[in-house]
């Protein structure tokens, strides 16, 4: 007999891995397989391959100090490219010491969740905001996530006022809120913090007494040209930064999570519960290796960006073709695009219906944006860093689908 | 701030790792640093390397299939290889859609924890047993760990009765007990369980209505010609079996865990916080290549277990010349032995003293059965499975230690 606390687990809706694992039964092959799905759902990025298996291919096998216990939060030669990484992109001197990896950012954002959080404190999470959040603070760590209404007919954008509205309104029903959390680039929108945005933001949640969490898992998944400005360079001990190499270095397999902090308890703690989630050694040679070269490193960030912007500029003209309204992106491996003017109704009812028949009829998987609290329905996420002869006939199908339902 | 809930992980004793890693900042090396640290304290095995070695470099560079997603708690080519390992162990058709893997066997102690217990649930555990228990249990999970005191005089014996009345005492008290956790072969002691001692505690357990959890790391380290009897053979639904690579692979670096049950329920659970101590695919690939060649696989067992041996054998002859007790042990990398003639009184405290001297005076890393809820004080752990040369030294360095201490 199972214990009562699983009990949400075991019913939580497996509806998006299910579709997942649908798609990867018969994927989309221009020859062998043209009417095999076509998965927009999931935030990968297939465009980077060749440079990757160029640098892991060096690495030779498996040694025996890494076939032994190192230290258990990620050995210090690894941390150490990773602050060198962290450096560079922040542009502050960062210390491996404040770095603690994880078996994946998941696992990372959980151990925030535990040590910031005692069961029902709350964190704010302005809208639409990426769907893993609720599993990683809820389902174990039994964090309260309070989504913060966004303004849909201004970009989404988030306003401190709204935020302070948020908090405010919650206190009042006697809620310990204890953290802001957001991510820049942010999941689904694809929109960064400005400096000034991250500056008030910090400045806020230091007034408020609420700790900040930033996921910047798409820092170096980006199409503009502007500067990034990493939560990291605030150098604030209220600040937390999270990171990973599932989307900059599409390494998703390898589940490897990063947390950067300067409060030295969070650290310690984090350094403890990492025990639960240890990234291998063997792994961790593996992404050190790719790090340690900081000539390749910037070869590649160039040539990601540049793939990405093709990308980018591919998959927008098409929806500009299709007349598909979408929002503007800076990063992140999606553009998130609009389809209200074919549901049935104004409802998410009607929304899940039409993700169904896109899914089942076209067999296009999109990610809907009741996912990630949209507030507006009939959103929806399409994750184009696929081979560019997919997109264009995912979205010829999509657009066949939609007409054929107007 | 950080949560009030990671008070008792900031507060927990870390003496432990911290002499592990004092150990390894000066090691012992017969030419270059003679008086350097020997580590008997750390259950590792390092006499397998070169076997482990050859077998892992036939393994290619990283897949492009492997830097994607896969099945988050292992991908399904991995557990039919886990499977087949623990077929032939068992003597039973062992499915892959009945395991589970997580980043390390602390991970699936500590999924079992959840899944099974609410908090302050209770587990008994016959004494003494593996320190890492409390911690995986206890930390986070927040199950409560009931030691069954064992029987000194016989061998730490556990019989049905003493487990039988400790049960009855909880429930009087009014707590809660939901499980019966032991290991075999049985850490720090060596024992194993027999075919009779298993049926009998998988019987008493269904007839108290408690799960069974056994833990099974050292399964295929063992010096006893004798047949293995794992908790898998008896394929009820309310045992469930703990397996990783660290012992019997040598491959504790990798950190690679795993549960087998029968309990649908609890699987399901158990694949889902497996999301939060993912196993790199890459890593995945390397073990399931190690454990693929069926033939390579016996001829491994058969050498580790004639290494396992021949460093038993010397050890008990080492600690036999020099009039040290000990317990004869079946399997596990280590001896139990006891010291209690040289500690000042029959304290905890003065076993402690004896700890720290032997460690500060002698540079040896013993585990104190404090670590081990051993009911008697003056027990130590010794693991063995290090180079001949060097256990020859710290055993030589340890009776010197214990002579000027008599």
């Amino acid at each position: 007999m199972v214990s009562k606390r699983v009990s949400p687990i075991l019913s939580a809706d497996k509806e998006l891995v299910a579709r997942y694992f649908q798609c990867k039964q018969s994927p989309y092959h221009a020859e062998h397989n043209p009417d095999g799905y076509i998965n927009f759902g999931t935030a990968e990025n297939y465009l980077l391959w060749d440079l990757i298996a160029e640098k892991t291919q060096e690495v030779g096998g498996l040694t025996e100090a890494d076939s032994h216990y190192a230290e258990l939060h990620g050995k210090r030669s690894f941390r150490q490219q990773i602050a060198r990484l962290f450096s560079t992109r922040s542009g502050v001197n960062i210390s491996e010491d404040d770095i603690v990896t994880a078996a994946g950012t998941t696992a990372i954002l959980e151990i925030l969740a535990y040590c910031l959080c005692d069961p029902d404190d709350a964190i704010l999470v302005p809208t639409p905001y990426y769907s893993g959040f609720d599993y990683a603070f809820n389902m174990r760590a039994g964090a309260k996530l309070l989504p913060v209404p966004c303004d849909v007919s201004n970009q989404f954008s988030v306003s401190i006022e709204s935020i302070k509205a948020a908090l405010d309104e919650a206190r009042q029903q006697g809620i310990n809120v204890r953290a802001m959390l957001t991510s820049s680039p942010r999941n689904p929108i694809g929109d960064t913090l400005s400096k000034n945005d991250l500056q008030e933001l910090v400045q806020f949640c230091e007034a408020e007494g609420l700790e900040l969490i930033i996921d910047e898992i798409f820092a170096d998944t980006r199409t503009s040209d502007e500067p990034f400005f990493s939560a990291m360079s605030t150098e604030a001990n209220h600040v937390h930064t999270v990171y990973g190499f599932a989307k900059d270095f599409a390494l998703s397999g390898l589940a490897v999570g990063v947390l950067h902090s300067k409060n030295k308890e969070l650290l310690e703690a984090a350094q403890e519960l990492a025990h639960f989630s240890r990234v291998s050694n063997h792994t961790q040679s593996l992404v050190e290796h790719v790090l340690s070269d900081e000539k390749w490193l910037e070869q590649f960030f160039q040539q990601a960006k540049s793939r990405l912007t093709d990308a980018y500029n591919a998959i927008t003209n098409d929806l500009q073709e299709a007349n598909i309204p979408y929002m503007e992106a800076k990063g992140g491996v999606f553009v998130f695009v609009n389809l209200s003017e074919y549901l049935d109704n104004d409802s998410f009812e009607a929304e899940k219906a039409l993700s169904n028949k896109i899914f089942n009829d076209c067999k296009i998987n999109l990610s809907p944006g009741a996912l990630f609290h949209c507030p507006q329905p009939g959103w929806f996420r399409i994750t184009y860093t696929l081979d560019r002869e997919q997109v264009k006939t995912g979205i010829t199908r999509l657009v066949k689908g939609l007409k054929s339902q107007a």
